[in-house]
């Protein structure tokens, strides 16, 4: 690709163009070990099956009375029946002795049944004076008794691969006696902010300089779809600061902000053509449009817009798929669907995806008119966003639209 | 309240009538003041009002040419007109002259607007060869210009209190000059995990022992719910160790699992009365009846049952709603619903809120048949959860209901 500086995009590629190439060239990555505590949330490497049964003994599942169930037939609160209490036995311990005729074990919840009976009668149900539990109801075999294995079975499948580990997923792990879990790792992002306009975030705008909202905002995006952050880096526009950080970036994916469009200091673009090769620039979208992609060294590079609402619609449509996809996640945007009449008429043009932003006013989808690039107050006053898709020429109002809600 | 061990609830209270006390007990803690790197997520204190103007400078929407809109009128391709290029400014600089009359300054999106030109002609619409651009379109005044305050007006509000810091809102409160924000404190939680049936999780289970499941959930969801975990302690079954642990935990909120029902190995409910108030202990739900709530030295103490699937529920039914309150976030559970019909009939009873496991077959609500309260991979094998009202007897198989998914 030559050198498209100050001439504008020759042809911009399609959304739906540019996620195909995101695809081919992105995959899970390789599994790591991680102990259960920080496995929450992460992504099961493979399908987990249980070495063990749980529970591996018979248990009580009431507060109550051990016994063999025959015994008890009968009983009622006419006809109370005895039984000598033998003993007791709680969780954690085995009863040693043996339950015989007219006998019964005092049982808590989650002990392990004695040997000799083979149901437990609910303390409800009886009375205990001196060493006598008169029974007023009876049972049958097996009842409130867990049986070996009745959680989970010994070499059945506990947990698919690809799993996101839900809170209880990690009570289970633990319950088989895992310590550790194999999860697909996490994909490290660096983050490339050129500008000579850009303070660091937390430095106060003064003259002509400006803070970059980039940075603290795609590292939240990148760690919500299961990415982390390797290394921020803030560089001026000049050629060989952003070819060395772009070599030498740690990292499974590299994203540089500002600079990827086609002015004299849009340096990515050429920089990415020249040390690797550069498979996308310029997409049919608004925002958005001067996007790209690339392969430099083994990796994806995502050139991204320095323009704030650019470069998070940017980071939604095209990096976020990417790390989703290396991090083993579902593709779809991790957003909450409203279906709602459009308040007002949304322009658009065949050929071009429009991220609109919208609030929702009394149940209808209004669009944030202040719609610049630049003003990322538009994504923090709205409550979600409208896709207009490159079929369309635009919506008008009444119809019903997907509001992908940010919240 | 007396000794109730081992005679069973004497009445059991409402699941609402549970969760009114715990709203009646619980509010937001206070403000702390971190980091924006660190605020992803959090919760704001106060509202924010921006101390300046973004930007604060008159700036180019575009890559081209600064000039006096005036000055274009009637350029188009077939009367293309000149201008004298006297130099170029790009972001983080001011343009050190002034533009006047059949002049122009090169410009890059970001940069200050040099005085003496008001709008903006963009690069597609021009050429330059030895320092005079030609215009083949013109411009009306302030085009492509972004004012001083477009973005957020000094003084004016940028984000509310209470709100759930999303990406683009520490972007924005980078650009206007914050390094740390307000938010609500998260809760502290202390974990007492008793049974001496437990080994704590990464330990194998062995003879009548098995592993602790609800620490490692219990840290998840509240972590989930805004809180953090202060400490974890697993505790033998004894009435002086868990009264110290009670009175030392650290930390807002206490939860202690297990011994919460009417056993003789059931401490928490006669600890809480007698340390400080017993406020619900025993509620008409299943699973989860023998769950507690109470007030100790001034916090907030839940008694949770040892069976983790019991565990699970009381935990999203009241503590999830304590930790959310005090976290200021919103109150409803934060799962997606679906509403599909039921496959089977769910049975219940009038006076009793059920909890019931569910997977999505065929798009339909599918019961999962081994319910019982310690089988936690019911919870696994679910897609979620289906609420069967206090009111109802039960729901038959086709009724719409709505399912609460896990994921």
């Amino acid at each position: 690709m030559n050198d498209v500086r100050m001439r504008g995009f020759k042809a911009r590629t399609e959304v739906s163009r540019f996620q195909a190439v995101v695809r081919e060239r992105t995959r899970r990555l390789e599994a790591e070990t991680v102990a259960l505590e920080q496995a929450g949330g992460r992504v099961l490497a493979d399908a987990v099956l249980s070495a063990v049964d749980v529970p591996a003994f018979p248990r009580s599942a009431m507060d109550g009375y051990a016994l063999l169930a025959e015994e008890t037939y009968g009983a009622d609160t006419y006809n109370p029946l005895a039984f000598n209490v033998i003993g007791e036995v709680t969780p954690g311990r085995r009863f040693e002795g043996r339950v015989g005729p007219g006998q019964t074990v005092r049982i808590m919840t989650g002990a392990p049944l004695p040997d000799g009976a083979d149901a437990v009668l609910m303390a409800e149900y009886t009375a205990e004076h001196d060493g006598v539990m008169t029974a007023t109801a009876s049972v049958t075999p097996a009842k409130h008794v867990g049986r070996i294995g009745e959680d989970i079975r010994a070499g059945a499948p506990v947990l698919p691969a690809g799993r996101r580990l839900r809170p209880q997923d990690l009570g289970v792990l633990a319950s088989i006696g895992q310590a550790t879990v194999k999860v697909v790792r996490r994909p490290a992002v660096s983050l490339l902010i050129t500008g000579n306009e850009l303070l660091k975030p937390g430095e106060a705008p003064r003259g002509a300089m400006i803070v970059d909202s980039n940075s603290l905002m795609l590292r939240e995006l990148a760690i919500r779809d299961g990415g982390r952050v390797a290394e921020v880096r803030h560089l001026r526009d000049e050629r060989l600061l952003l070819r060395e950080a772009l070599l030498h970036a740690p990292g499974d994916l590299v994203a540089i902000t500002g600079g990827s469009s086609v002015g004299v200091e849009d340096h990515a673009p050429t920089l990415v053509a020249e040390e690797g090769e550069l498979l996308v620039h310029g997409v049919a979208m608004r925002p958005s449009a001067p996007t790209g992609f690339g392969w430099v060294r083994g990796r994806p590079v995502f050139l991204l817009p320095g323009n704030p609402v650019s470069c998070l619609a940017a980071y939604e449509f095209f990096v976020g798929l990417a790390l989703r996809r290396m991090a083993g996640l579902a593709e779809s945007w991790p957003y909450r669907l409203a279906r709602v009449p459009l308040r007002e008429r949304i322009a658009s043009q065949i050929g071009r995806v429009d991220y609109a932003r919208v609030r929702l006013v009394e149940g209808q989808a209004s669009l944030i008119s202040t719609s610049g690039a630049s003003i990322l107050s538009s994504t923090t006053a709205a409550d979600g966003f409208v896709v207009v898709d490159q079929d369309s020429e635009g919506m008008p109002a009444g119809q019903t639209v997907d509001v992908w809600l940010y919240d």
